[in-house]
C-alpha cells in the first residue's frame, strides 16, 4: 500500500467536536443550576486532573471486549503508564485514598469535568464528554443512597423538568446477586459471567426483552451483523432472570431489605413514585457497584436517528461502590455517588426549551469611516465609553474601507445598533445612530398581532455627547419590544 | 537493574494536582469577572476539544531542545497522530480554518480551558494548567491589538487590581526584526538563530542583562550546571540588541509606526502609561507572532521559593499571529489574541485578598440519634425541609452510633448549627438547636474590641415545626456577627 502525503488540512479527530457559543452558554446555565442544588445539599467542589496512573484508574469500563483499549494512555519518562480518566469516580477514589489522613469523613463533594473514551465514535457518541458527579465517601448506610436519589430528583426539577418528565429509578445489586446465586452463578469463579448477565440486563431499554434473552443465552447478532457472545445460561435460568427483572418475581434478601429502608425514607420525605421509583430492571453496566444503583431517566418522547419515536432515556446514574477506595487503603471506605451526562442532558433540555433562553444581546457596532490613527482613536473612545456604561459594544475590526461589509457584519452578527460618524458629522460634533432591529422590521414590513408602539425612526442624528444615553434608551426600547412580542407569542 | 513490583499506591503523576474547594471557587469567581469584561467587549465563547491532530497543532512550543517532546501524543486507529493541545491558539486557528466558509469575520471569541505540556515539572510548573484566551480573527489593523491591550487592562481592574499593581507592556516583533536585520540576522536562513535571540531576550526578567548577554553570546550555565547554548553573536551585535531592549537605542521602521498608532489609540481612550506602556524588552517566546506582542504584568513584590523578594511578573500575554490560519487556508487571515495563565493569576489574587472572600457557609448538620428506617426518614425530612427553604443542610452520613464523631465532624467542617433530636425530644415533639459558632466563642472566651450583642444561648429547645424559622433566624444572627467582626477588623 502506498501512502499519500497528507496535505495540512484543518480537521478534528473523529469523535471530538468544537462547542458553539449557544451550547457553552446552555451548559454553563445548566451546571450552575445543578451546582446550586448540590451546594444546598452540603456538597463542596473538588477536582482531579485529566491524567491518572493507569493502575490507579483500574479497568472498570464496560467495554471488556477490547482489553487495554477504551482509554487513552501514554508512557511517562519513568516508564509508568498514565491514562486520561474515563470517568470521575475512579480518580475520586484515588484522591480520597491519597489524602485519607487529612480528609474528614464523610466526604461530600461534586465536580464537573471532561472524561475520555478511546472508543469507536458514533452518532451522539463522543470520545470526549463532560460528566457532573456528586459523591459521599465514608457513608456506610443506604440513607446516603436514598439522599443521592432525592438530590438527582431535585436537580432535575431545578432544571425546569416537571413531574412526569423524569424519574429516578432505583435497584440494588445485592437483590440481583440473590437471583444469580439461585441459578448457580455465585462465587468468585463466576464473576465474569455475572458481569455479562448484568450488561445483558442493562440493554433492556435498547434491545427489549427478546434482545436480553439472546444476550443471556447464546448471544445476539446486531443489524450490522456483529455478533455479541451471550452469557450461555439455560432456558430456566433465563426465565428466572427475565421474570425478576420484569418485576413478576420477587426475592427476599438483604438487598431487598435495603430497598425497603430507602423506600421508607422516600416516603418520609414525600418523594413519591412519580419522582423516585424502585425498579428491578436497573442494573448499571459498571462492575464496581456493590449495593444500591440508581438512574435518572427522561420520560418524554424524541425521534432517534432512525426516525423512531423513543423515550429520551437515561441522562445519568450511579450507585454504591464500597470497594473502590479499599483497593488502595486496604480498609473499608464505603461510598456512593452518581454522574450526570452533561452534553446529553443539555441536548434534552434545549429540545424542551428549558435552557439557552437567556437573552444575549449582540454588541452595538461602532462603524469605521476613516482609518487614520486619530479617527480610530475617536471611534475606539466611543466604544470604551459605551462599555464603561456597561453596554456591550465593539468597533468594526475588519478592513474598514468597504462600508457595505461593515453593515453586512452587523446584520450577520445581529447587532442591535450601529453608530456612524463620517467627516461631516464629525465637523458638526454629531453622530448617527442606526436602529438595526427597527430597520430590519421596517424593511421586512412585519405584520403580526402584536400591538406595536408607534414606529421609531430607523436612524437618528444626535450630539456626540448624547451617545451613551441615546444608545441606552434605544436598547431599553428594543428589549421592551422583544418582551411584548414574546408575551404576544405566548398568549 | 531489578524492578520492584508496584504495590497499588494512590498517587498522582508528577506535575498534576487535585484542586481544592477554595481554589475552585476562587478560580470560578475570577473567570466570571474576566468573562464579564470580554462579553462587554463583544466577544462570545467558543471552545475546542482537548485533542487535535498533531500536524494541525504544529510545533510552536518554546521548548525546541526537546523535539517531539513538549506535547502528549497518541496514535489513533488509523495511524494518525493526535496530541493534547499545548495552548488554545493553535486549536482556534484550526477551528477557524475548518469553518472558514460559515464564520463571519472578524470573529471575536473567548475560551477558558485546560492545556497540557509534557515537560519536566517543577515548583509552580504543572503539566496541566488552565488558560483563558480571547482572540479577534480577520482583523488586519493594529487598532485590534490596541483593543486587546485595553481589554487586558480592564480585566485586571475587574479583578480588583489597582493602578500601579499591574501594567500591560507592549512591543512589536517588527521593531526587533529591524534590529536583527541590522546585525545581519535577516532572511529565512537565519530563522532559527532569530528565535534563539528572541528567547534570550524573553529571559531578561529571569536572568537580568548579564544572563541575556550570555545567551546572546556563547551560552549560559545555570545553577544546576546545565548549559544552554547561546545565539553566538559577536560583542557589537550583543551591544546593539541589549541597548535596544534597554530602551537606550531607537529604530525607525514599520513596527515603530504601528506602535505609534497604538499609542495614539491608548491616548485617545485615556489609557495612560500606568495601565498600558510601550516597552522594547517585551518579545514573547513563541515563534508564531508577527507584529504587536503584549504582556500583562503584576508589579507587587512576592517572595519566591528561594526566599528572594521579586516582582510577581507576567500573568499572561499574546500578540498578532497573521500566519497561523494561513497554514491551512493558504489565504491571509490576520489575527491577534492573548492568553491569561489562570492558576498563576488566581494565586496572585488570592495572596492579595482579592478573591475567595465570598462567604460559603458550611451546612447545618442534622445529627442522628437513632438509625432505624423510620428515624432516618424523620431526620432526612428535617434536612429536606431546611433545603426546601434554601438553607444548606445535611444529615450525618457516617456511622451514627458514636455521637462524639458527629460533633467532631461538625466542628472540622465548620458547621454553623447542629440539630439534635433524641427519643425524649421526639416524644415531646421538640428538637434541640445548637449554635456551634456561639458555642465555640463561649468555650474559647474570645475577647476583642468588637461590641458583641448580648450572648445568645448556645443551645435552645424548640417545637419541631419551628425548625426552619429558628435556623433561619440563627443563621442571620451569625452573619450579622461576622459582618460586625469584619468591620471591626477593618477599622
Amino acid at each position: 500500500m502506498s501512502k499519500k502525503p497528507n496535505k495540512l488540512k484543518a480537521r478534528l479527530p473523529r469523535g471530538f467536536v468544537d462547542r458553539s457559543a449557544a451550547d457553552i452558554r446552555a451548559t454553563d446555565e445548566m451546571i450552575a443550576r445543578i451546582k446550586e442544588v448540590y451546594e444546598r445539599y452540603g456538597f463542596d467542589p473538588v477536582e482531579t486532573p485529566a491524567f491518572e496512573y493507569t493502575d490507579c484508574l483500574g479497568k472498570f469500563l464496560p467495554d471488556t471486549d477490547r482489553p487495554n483499549a477504551g482509554v487513552f494512555s501514554v508512557q511517562d519518562d519513568d516508564e509508568q503508564w498514565m491514562s486520561l480518566r474515563y470517568d470521575l469516580t475512579a480518580p475520586l477514589a484515588r484522591h480520597v485514598a491519597e489524602n485519607i489522613n487529612e480528609i474528614q469523613l464523610p466526604y461530600r463533594t461534586y465536580r464537573a469535568g471532561w472524561v475520555f473514551r478511546n472508543e469507536k465514535p458514533g452518532p451522539g457518541r463522543f470520545r470526549q464528554f463532560m460528566q457532573f458527579d456528586a459523591d459521599t465517601v465514608g457513608a456506610p448506610g443506604v440513607q446516603t443512597d436514598a439522599e443521592m436519589c432525592m438530590m438527582m430528583a431535585d436537580a432535575m426539577e431545578a432544571l425546569g423538568l416537571q413531574r412526569g418528565q423524569y424519574v429516578i429509578r432505583v435497584n440494588n445489586r445485592k437483590v440481583l446477586d440473590g437471583v444469580l446465586d439461585a441459578i448457580g452463578l455465585g462465587g468468585d469463579e463466576n464473576a465474569e459471567r455475572r458481569l455479562t448477565v448484568l450488561r445483558a440486563i442493562d440493554k433492556l431499554d435498547k434491545f427489549g426483552t427478546e434482545g436480553v434473552r439472546l444476550l443471556l443465552g447464546e448471544g445476539r447478532k446486531d443489524e450490522s451483523g456483529d455478533f455479541t457472545k451471550g452469557a450461555e445460561l439455560d432456558a430456566a435460568a433465563i426465565d428466572q432472570i427475565v421474570g425478576f427483572v420484569g418485576g413478576t418475581a420477587q426475592i427476599d434478601n438483604e438487598g431487598q431489605a435495603e430497598l425497603d429502608q430507602m423506600q421508607a425514607i422516600f416516603d418520609a420525605c414525600g418523594y413519591g413514585a412519580d419522582r423516585v421509583k424502585i425498579d428491578p430492571s436497573v442494573v448499571r453496566g459498571l462492575e464496581y457497584y456493590t449495593g444500591p444503583v440508581y438512574e435518572a431517566e427522561l420520560l418524554f418522547d424524541v425521534t432517534n436517528e432512525k426516525g423512531e419515536v423513543v423515550q429520551f432515556g437515561s441522562v445519568g446514574g450511579g450507585g454504591r461502590y464500597d470497594g473502590l477506595v479499599k483497593r488502595f487503603t486496604g480498609r473499608d471506605v464505603p461510598a456512593t455517588g452518581f454522574s450526570i451526562g452533561v452534553s446529553r442532558l443539555m441536548t434534552a433540555l434545549k429540545n424542551l426549551g428549558k435552557l439557552g433562553q437567556t437573552e444575549v444581546v449582540a454588541p452595538v457596532l461602532v462603524t469605521v469611516m476613516d482609518g487614520d490613527a486619530e479617527a480610530l482613536g475617536r471611534y475606539q473612545k466611543m466604544v470604551q465609553d459605551l462599555r464603561g456604561a456597561g453596554i456591550r459594544a465593539e468597533m468594526y475590526q475588519g478592513n474598514w474601507k468597504k462600508f457595505g461589509n461593515q453593515l453586512k457584519y452587523a446584520d450577520r452578527r445581529d447587532c442591535p445598533i450601529a453608530i456612524i460618524q463620517g467627516s461631516d458629522e464629525r465637523a458638526a460634533g454629531e453622530l448617527q445612530i442606526k436602529d438595526l432591529i427597527e430597520g430590519k422590521r421596517l424593511s421586512e414590513e412585519i405584520t403580526d398581532n402584536v400591538t406595536w408602539r408607534e414606529s421609531r425612526p430607523a436612524q437618528i442624528t444626535v450630539a456626540e455627547n448624547a451617545l451613551v444615553e441615546t444608545v441606552r434608551k434605544l436598547l431599553a426600547d428594543q428589549a421592551e419590544d422583544r418582551a411584548r412580542s414574546a408575551n404576544a407569542g405566548a398568549a
